[in-house]
């Protein structure tokens, strides 16, 4: 059957694939400095971003990422206190890692501002977190944030970015991983969304020798269900500054004093075992 | 946008979504005594059937499927031999059942003919194995073949169906798990495909509450990615008789003598860990 234009459809050309969510109205467009934001209201996934007419975060299943994007970094590190999000202008990853006491300052960069002003006005659950004390926004270029930071600023690194094309291609370089690690302190994490095991075989096997390149000590990629991407399977790769990423505190996943709806200690073990083709590619 | 008629859309009315694959050209189509079966050739994922405008299996990513529809239940029995296929038609389960030397005799019983023949014609790699001569194709119920054989007739049932509507649906019944509990020797497993955590999580419960209350004494489901199903995300459940299924052939599987895509022994450990979510409403 044909889908009429009372459904949001983003197609994926290069896979010939396309994944639809039926909608109730649009509630705002604009075109901003750097892209085109829409929401909308869906009739079953509640409120729902794109961005240049790609999905971008829905209520029903934001769960997914912002848990995957956060905890497992955050329970693999011994104690971290200064978390930086490049991107992440919905906030839900912002909100996750607050949730960890030993946070004690978390620095969201984000390229533009808008996105965070209608995820305020259109996913406040996202935004609950914005005015912890210890929340920090910035609207400014993310690569030039890293380049201007000194040297073991940060625990954990978290890039919550677009797809690797526009604004966020210099996130996928080197280069950038090479500023990552210097900001870094010994023992700190760096994560970031790394698109689909399925569609993005060759992406996720260049980010590792990126990673390993610019001189992380362990990388490790974790894949996750995530219906409204491309596949309806992500993934998000994690990298050690002079650390191994195969352990983390279990005990306290285990006794983890706040509510998850996906992300459990089990699920984060879990997330470390790579299916057969991806343990091959990236042998 | 608007999707036109290349392309082949499944709609998931209950959930407001909807994916779509790009299509060359549609290969065949035929009307059953069950069901309308219609094969095409997309762009981008090879061979696709659809069963009543169901996506049913397609080359890319049926290895998913199939692989955890039979491989975790194999490697938890001890040593399977009689292997029940319920369902399978498109033969891709009966070819992973038959890569375990164990296994003496395989019998698929599809109760439409005209899905494995169309198989054999459209999806030649997945029915490799229908001539090994430990293979037994029956077309006919399978829920009648099952009230029909001697008790301890097998060691694993292995139901590999559409969704519980049409000719399925006696399939997802306390009935029937009572009936393959008494066919099933002492110690072996039942597995059955079981629709998607995100959208299908009250079936799953139902299904436990069903399992346990047809006498199986462990229910474990297991989630993986799925592409062409709706959400991308599936599940299949596993149910021990008289036996536990947390602990499986861990050295075998590692030593497996054969290829797979997605299927480890690490895989198999993560596919026991449950979502949070899932952990909650089963507990």
């Amino acid at each position: 059957m044909a889908l009429d234009d009372t459904w949001f459809t983003e197609t994926n050309a290069d896979n010939g694939a396309a994944f639809s969510l039926k909608l109730s109205k649009k509630l705002h467009e604009e075109q901003t400095t750097y892209q085109r934001i829409t929401i909308y209201e869906t009739e079953h996934f509640g409120t729902l971003m794109t961005i240049d007419d790609l999905y971008m975060v829905s209520d029903r299943d934001n769960f997914l990422y912002h848990e995957m994007m956060s905890h497992p970094a955050l329970f693999t590190h011994d104690a971290p206190k200064d978390v930086l999000i490049i991107g992440g202008g919905d906030c839900g990853t912002l909100r996750e890692v607050l949730r960890h006491p030993s946070v004690t300052c978390a620095q969201q960069v984000e390229i533009d501002e808008r996105v965070t002003r209608l995820s305020e006005k259109y996913f406040p659950e996202l935004c609950a977190s914005n005015n912890d004390p210890r929340a920090e926004l910035h609207f400014v270029d993310g690569i030039k944030w890293i380049k201007d930071s000194k040297p073991d600023r940060y625990d954990l690194i978290i890039v919550d970015s677009t797809d690797p094309v526009g604004p966020a291609e210099g996130l996928f370089t080197e280069a950038f991983h090479r500023d990552c690690l210097r900001v870094l302190r010994p023992g700190g994490i760096f994560i970031q969304q790394s698109e689909s095991p399925l569609y993005h075989m060759e992406l996720i096997a260049s980010l590792h020798g990126a990673l390993r390149r610019a001189g992380f000590s362990d990388v490790k990629t974790m894949p996750f269900p995530q219906p409204v991407y491309p596949s309806g399977w992500w993934s998000a790769t994690m990298a050690g500054k002079g650390r191994d990423l195969a352990k983390f505190r279990d005990a306290d996943a285990r006794a983890k004093p706040f509510d998850t709806t996906y992300y459990n200690a089990d699920v984060h073990r879990a997330a470390l075992a790579l299916p057969e083709f991806m343990r091959k590619r990236l042998a």
